[in-house]
């Protein structure tokens, strides 16, 4: 301290470089100006951003400011004036006692301005009259259009800091300016004894410019000699300009001109040092500070060099800017012989300093500007934040009400729920069936209580939550489409994305700027589904695709595989090409920030830590409470915790850019067919033509494939209608789940792939089934034994007993190309899930091109009244049936044949007559014994006596020729015709005969 | 160059540090020193250590030997010995022209010997006759020890090179000591015309070691006055130290002890100035050659100081090295002053420049070290390689054989098959069935032609490659264990990990040391179900596993979706936890590398970058050969290609750690079960009762459960043997490829979760039906509508018929506690894949604890002589069943009651005997109509006329309660009363009477 003190012997003031409200307010400017000889303050917006952005003292008057419409630079302003007129009032003392000498407060105008001298006049005086305090001073730089608007200042009797002074000559001017405007105010009989300006001399910056100059002279290879001479000029020209500068003070000091004037009482223009922090930490902390004490000077300090030069530094007997002056002209004389020109220095030096002072002024409005949009996002939030809690009381009573459900899978995901729902999604509570709006997914389907809540609240549902579960309710257990407002139903986990996803192309398809989120559970994200999605998601570019994953950490039956390490889900959303966002999924402005830059572009990933059970000290972070409600104590406990509060949110209804409703399809004209009898064709590739027919008529047909189009024959369709085709790669799961979201926004999918591969999907088949999409087609292909060489995996043996156990699922089984075509378009017109099943091998064309093929129905080939029996086949067994007919023909054994192209649902009409009429029946098929054409027959001819068999696939398949495998496993024409035979000898045999009753 | 030649002028030799094999070879050495004066050279172990690894110069040499069996430093001697010897030669000209002054080529001795005297001098020995060359120099470290040493090979007669001198008083000792040497020579009668030495005194490290000795002392805060001499003494020590070393040698050779020797014939030791190269940018890059130019002065510099000398190097008129020697007696003295030992000094650099010349020393021998691996295992390689193109020509003939087949997909992994099962796999070709081995699992089936042809070069199958897909061969299209090396079938894309995650498991729990290798397609990997097992592998540490990802980049219908991109699945596998390693997938050295990384610990993923179709011009990379054999032509233009070779491997069987077969399984007693009679007990909870119990006499029994355990009821089973109990999370696939693994090695695994989850991995049990496993369980809880409010999304309403159309396949369906105890015991013994369908609500025990239940059979509950129908149910129908039944039999209508328990089978001939003795049928289940119990029923009883009902779910389910949900579907004991009612008035009304036939 005691060294602080003393340099006020010398007659220089000494002032700190520092100016935040915390600093006034916890009375520390205070202390310094009274126990520590502080004379002055410097502000600048570098530490006006810095103190903005860390403390909350602006806060309040920040949020005013916001409140009542202010801009960034208008708020800016308020700010600094209020901190610069309240450390104008705590140093007025010293201002008084010093009779206008000292106790100044600086504050700059805007850098922006320093090339122009009328807006810099203005800025000033506007400031000036803002703060309105006698002790202000005005930074204004001492730039070429800065010096008349300085004169004008000060002759109107505004206070200056004239600043970015780094030359002898330009602070020669100011003083000049200084001096004019003194002497004009005295011309115009205006007072001047308390008109007060310094001028800022720049210390540091000068070295740190210079030094490398120097550096560059004693490298390797420079002009010899001047190595040591710029050696021994390093860290020396700031402190021997300034000890200039101070003799050229004392000059003009002592000019007649300046003694009339302070005759007339004016007060020195003191020589303020500035820039004082020593920055190369080789050299001495307080070098800009020791050499520079002397009378009629101010230094500004920041409070590092304060504290350096209280704690070590020394203050000399006599004045230390006297000393050397001769060793300081040496320095500047050197520098010009080794080729630094010091006018050049100065000058790079002005420009770089307004530019030092434009970057941080730049910086602290934008910091100001993102704090004021924290601030009013807080005021956004806090209602968000009481919805939230709203929807956890409603989530603890519906579900306790129930008795079963989901309360704690549901409480994690509140604030995301009620951020999204009242905040950032863009939809219309009036409108459930809206195209052009934002769409959510709830993946994470246990959680419905938070979705029956939120749509609770947000008046979309008129339902009372509490009729959660119940049979007269829409407010199912996991969310199905039974709500309007659910488009795909979910609670098979992982399997949202993928319908979100098929949504976002949807949007696309139909010019719909929309967004889609998706919500899901930390556990999901173990399912292989996601990641499918992800990948697709990615390499589709879906950047209106926003996942939230609701990281709670806790699983069913234990934690979840990571807990709460979002790193994990990072990583892995990264290495898939998303753009990812970790917040705290409880706080709203954190996720309201996440909201916010998702827009921006994704496919984006928010991984929100949340925990399971937030809200209820007995709950949070618990294990042993999935799916499990309150009972009615704990409930009230429960309750008792999470304040209840009269939020009443409306949701602004908003839609996006995008037609509510893309056109409709036109009427369909029937496909043209056109084969010939006996042709071979197989059904795979007639229907990959229809598809490609159909295209033109249903604008609403889209297909995915997953990498076997060339097998399938969708490739045709894409090479026709590249936009509605969707390559999903070996992901049948995903490519199931995008055809739903598709199907959810009113297209026609079809899904094509290997028979056997469907079943990779049959989760998302069920969960499609129960979702009941309009229209949602499936193409199996390669079915069968009958595909021969490539072995049992590549069989498709179980996918008829898979669709047909599918809700409200058709299965269609085309044998020839004209069925194939005629089946296909069928499909299109008929509603929910449509299985067509086809056949590697190429078979002949049995139909007209013109033959109906009605769902429901099907063919009876081969009819004559002496029929001793009747074969009922579909696709390749078709053929072997055609082909025992005809051999068993020949020999004076007719038969019935029936093409059941339509597995479900069946002809039974048409095969009960059959029976009746033949007495028997031998269903063929190639498939699995269960499940399949046969036991769907059984079932119809049911209670029916007649002769029954069911020629089907039992035992293991394996590589051989197709033939070979029909014949190995029975099915072929030769085993119908075995069979055949035999019922014909037992019917011989038996007594009485085969009879048909019922 | 003028500029170096003017050296020689002054006395000066300048040497180059750098000697390498390339300098020798390519005639540089030779031009250097007969164009641009170099008069000698130095070598040093960093220098040789790099040249080693950058060129192949070194190869030959070191390939001879290995071959030799010579030990990695015995090879280093030898290439630096050659070397040496080399340069040697090309400089001896100069040796011989300056009778023996010059041109010699410096070799050091081990540094590790530096401080054991007879050591070093036994080495310089060795060395020395090695080399066996008059010009050569053996460099010796001037430590004290090293002292003795020197003056030892002196005296024999051994030239020596005195290293790291730093000092004055080093310097000196060591210039007596060669003084003494020769005297002594001279003394013994012994010639001393031509011993040479040179005294090598260091610079550069020594102003690396003083300059921040003197920064500190120039920093703030320092002692007062020290900065501005501290400052001045920068970057000088090391050339005054220098300079006054030269007055020194000045000194010794104007004594007439020396004076003596030189009338003898002596020469003198010359200084030499070592480490000049300048290490401070700042410096000059020669300040540590032109002060120090003098007489009987050697300066050996690197290239670029020479190069830096030649180009603006200035030699003085004077001798330099006599310039400024009170300048430099003043440094000396400046430093102590200031604080600065510089015998402290000398002393640590000399510690410090031990340990450097150590650590090059050792770095060049591993460095070697790794090069002669590298060639060692181009020899392992190239039979490998040999036997990847005898591959691709078997692969090429087979699939053209067989007219079908994927031979671009097969060619791919020509290498990674080749390496693998002829050099890292440990198996036994004659042993399929061994335990104590790795296994492989080839993911990517169709690549089944690359398999089936390292499999038959190895001898392991004799069966005929061409036999290849023809229906009486093993080797069909895609694995399966028909052949005895397939574990498990493969050929549906993304299953194969997942069954190698399951026999690191097996191995685990058996005790045995194998690795697991997985051979992996690029485009399988967007199946997410890889990726299920990329996060179970990494969270259950499986160490053993070893992915190879084959990486042609080529899918079947297009590329695959990151082409050759091998960064993203570098990425993936590491946001999973792995390991990963990159390579050419054709580069069998890569791969050897790889395999032995992964042997460190995993789990590893190997991504290989390889080209479909490599090795044959028209198919390398080119898409549209998915799946397509050559036609004959094709064939032969390939096979032109690929080279012939008479290549005949041998596979040298290899067991790992651990028992051959793990103990068999105790005999099982049977478990106790005991309820008491219409005990409310949930069938769930009974499977997990007796999960536990059986766990301790089947020690094979291991169990997986995806997050459900406390809902399945597998966590009593956890709790009892957690190490057989392995948690795969929300990954139904997973957990199902992970099981078929521990089946496929003798485990009899159980999977739980519901049953509509189950359908999640439809596709791996399809494909486990397809392996065959002995033992492999699925239990499905939670099955049906009767699990009421969950709504459908939880209903397990397929699973029947699933699980029905697996190959194989049993199904079971307990209706009480008693059944379900006894029939999950039933299915620990029955062979294959078995279903075990749970329910969720409690229901009465039914039976007694000792009642059988065999599979396929069936139990009739109720039945009396007048039976007026029957109904058959399972699971919970059976309850409504009974309730409706008691209810009519109140009412005077008896019926026969079937507790249908064995689905599949079905007891076909108790259900027809009831059939024809009631005459009537109802069948009802809680399962979809199509595929369940009631079509096998229907299947089971065709063509027998009787009346038959089937009441089954029909419509879309929803949320309910239970009993709401039973009638809601018509499955409720009031259905049942109601149908029954309705058949009997129908058959009231039907004339004639419903008939038993058949």
């Amino acid at each position: 301290m005691d060294t602080l003190l003393k340099l006020a012997d010398h007659g220089q003031s000494y002032w700190l470089d520092n100016l935040t409200r915390n600093k006034i307010q916890s009375g520390e400017l205070h202390r310094r100006a009274y126990q520590e000889g502080l004379r002055g303050i410097t502000s600048n917006p570098a530490i006006f951003g810095k103190a903005i952005a860390a403390s909350d003292l602006y806060d309040r008057q920040i949020e005013e400011a916001v409140a009542a419409g202010r801009t960034v630079p208008q708020i800016y302003e308020a700010l600094t004036t209020t901190d610069v007129r309240d450390a104008c009032d705590i140093l007025h003392p010293v201002y008084d006692v010093s009779e206008g000498r000292d106790g100044f407060v600086s504050l700059e105008v805007s850098p922006h301005l320093a090339h122009d001298t009328e807006a810099t006049r203005a800025e000033a005086r506007r400031l000036w009259h803002a703060v309105d305090r006698p002790n202000l001073l005005i930074k204004i730089p001492g730039t070429r259009a800065g010096l008349p608007a300085i004169e004008a200042c000060l002759f109107e009797g505004i206070n200056v800091n004239v600043t970015l002074l780094f030359s002898i000559p330009a602070y020669q001017s100011v003083a000049w300016a200084y001096i004019r405007a003194l002497e004009r105010r005295l011309a115009a009989g205006l007072p001047i004894e308390r008109i007060a300006s310094v001028a800022s001399f720049f210390l540091s910056r000068i070295d740190v410019l210079v030094d490398p100059l120097l550096a560059q002279r004693i490298r390797p290879g420079a002009v010899h000699g001047a190595s040591p001479v710029a050696e021994r000029l390093l860290g020396r020209a700031a402190v021997a300009n300034a000890r200039l500068a101070y003799q050229r003070f004392k000059t003009i000091i002592a000019a007649e001109r300046w003694r009339w004037l302070e005759a007339k009482g004016a007060r020195v223009q003191r020589l303020l040092w500035a820039s004082t922090s020593t920055k190369n930490p080789r050299y001495r902390d307080v070098m800009y500070v020791e050499p520079l004490i002397g009378p009629h000077t101010v230094n500004t300090m920041p409070d590092e060099t304060i504290a350096a030069f209280a704690d070590h530094g020394a203050v000399p007997d006599t004045d230390s800017v006297e000393e050397e002056i001769e060793e300081a002209e040496q320095v500047m004389r050197d520098l010009r012989r080794i080729g630094i020109d010091f006018g050049r220095v100065a000058g790079q030096l002005l420009n770089e300093g307004i530019q030092k002072f434009i970057d941080p002024y730049d910086a602290s409005l934008a910091i100001l500007a993102e704090k004021a949009r924290k601030l009013a996002r807080r005021d956004v939030a806090r209602p968000l934040e009481q919805m939230a809690q709203k929807l956890r009381r409603t989530i603890i009573r519906m579900t306790t009400e129930a008795g079963s459900g989901h309360p704690t899978s549901s409480m994690s995901a509140a604030e995301i729920m009620a951020t999204l729902f009242f905040h950032e999604l863009r939809w219309d509570p009036t409108a459930p069936e809206a195209r052009n709006v934002d769409h959510f997914v709830l993946s994470k389907g246990h959680a419905a209580p938070a979705l029956w809540a939120v749509l609770y609240e947000a008046g979309a549902i008129a339902e009372d939550p509490m009729t959660l579960r119940r049979i007269d309710s829409t407010l199912e257990g996991h969310p199905t489409p039974r709500n309007p407002w659910v488009k795909v139903a979910t609670g098979s986990l992982g399997q949202g994305l993928a319908a979100a996803c098929g949504i976002v192309l949807a949007d696309r398809l139909d010019g719909i700027d929309g967004r889609v989120y998706c919500l899901l559970g930390d556990g999901e994200c173990s399912e292989g589904s996601v990641w499918e999605a992800a990948q697709f998601a990615a390499l589709n570019k879906l950047s209106g695709l926003v996942a939230i994953v609701d990281v709670n950490g806790l699983g069913q039956s234990g934690p979840a595989p990571y807990d709460h390490d979002l790193s994990v889900f990072e990583q892995r959303f990264e290495a898939y090409g998303w753009q990812t966002i970790q917040v705290d999924g409880h706080k709203v402005t954190d996720l309201l920030d996440a909201f916010e830059q998702a827009r921006a572009g994704g496919p984006t990933a928010i991984l929100a830590r949340t925990e399971k059970g937030k809200g209820v000290s007995f709950l949070e972070g618990k294990g042993g409470f999935h799916g499990k409600p309150l009972d009615q104590e704990q409930a009230r406990k429960a309750l008792e915790e999470i304040v209840e509060v009269d939020q009443r949110l409306r949701v602004e209804p908003r839609r996006v850019a995008g037609p509510d409703r893309p056109p409709s399809v036109e009427g369909a004209a029937p496909i043209e067919v056109s084969y010939r009898p006996g042709e071979l064709v197989a059904t795979r590739a007639a229907y990959g033509a229809a598809l490609k027919k159909l295209g033109s008529s249903f604008r609403d047909l889209v297909v995915l494939d997953g990498d076997v189009k060339n097998s399938t024959y969708t490739e045709h369709f894409e090479r026709a209608y590249p936009d509605r085709f969707f390559q999903g790669h070996i992901a049948e799961q995903n490519l199931t789940g995008v055809a739903l979201g598709l199907a959810a926004m009113g297209k026609r999918p079809h899904v094509s792939s290997f028979a056997c591969f469907l079943t990779r999907a049959f989760d998302f088949i069920r969960m499609a089934g129960h979702s009941a999409p309009k229209h949602l087609v499936f193409n199996g292909s390669h079915a069968g034994v009958s595909i021969g060489e490539d072995g049992p995996s590549q069989m498709g043996l179980e996918d008829l007993a898979m669709f047909r156990a599918v809700a409200g699922s058709t299965v269609l089984y085309p044998a020839d190309a004209v069925s194939a075509e005629r089946l296909t378009e069928a499909a299109m017109q008929t509603e929910g899930i449509v299985y067509i099943r086809t056949t590697r091998a190429k078979t002949p064309v049995l139909y007209g091109d013109d033959e109906p093929f009605p769902v429901g129905g099907a063919k009876v080939l081969r009819e004559s009244a002496g029929d001793r029996l009747t074969v009922v086949a579909a696709g390749i067994t078709l053929h072997e049936a055609l082909a025992a007919q005809e051999k068993l023909q020949r020999q004076g054994i007719p038969l019935r044949v029936i093409d059941a192209y339509s597995v479900k649902p069946l002809d039974a009409e048409t095969l009960r007559r059959a029976a009746r009429q033949t007495g028997g029946i031998v269903v063929v098929e190639d498939h699995w014994r269960a499940g399949g054409l046969g036991e769907a027959v059984a079932s119809a001819l049911a209670g029916i006596g007649i002769a029954f068999r069911h020629l089907a696939v039992d035992g293991e398949p394996r590589s051989g020729k197709p033939s070979e495998m029909l014949d190995r496993h029975g099915i072929s024409g030769h085993a119908i015709e075995t069979a055949v035979r035999e019922m014909l000898g037992a019917e011989r045999r038996a007594a009485p005969r085969w009879r048909v009753y019922g």
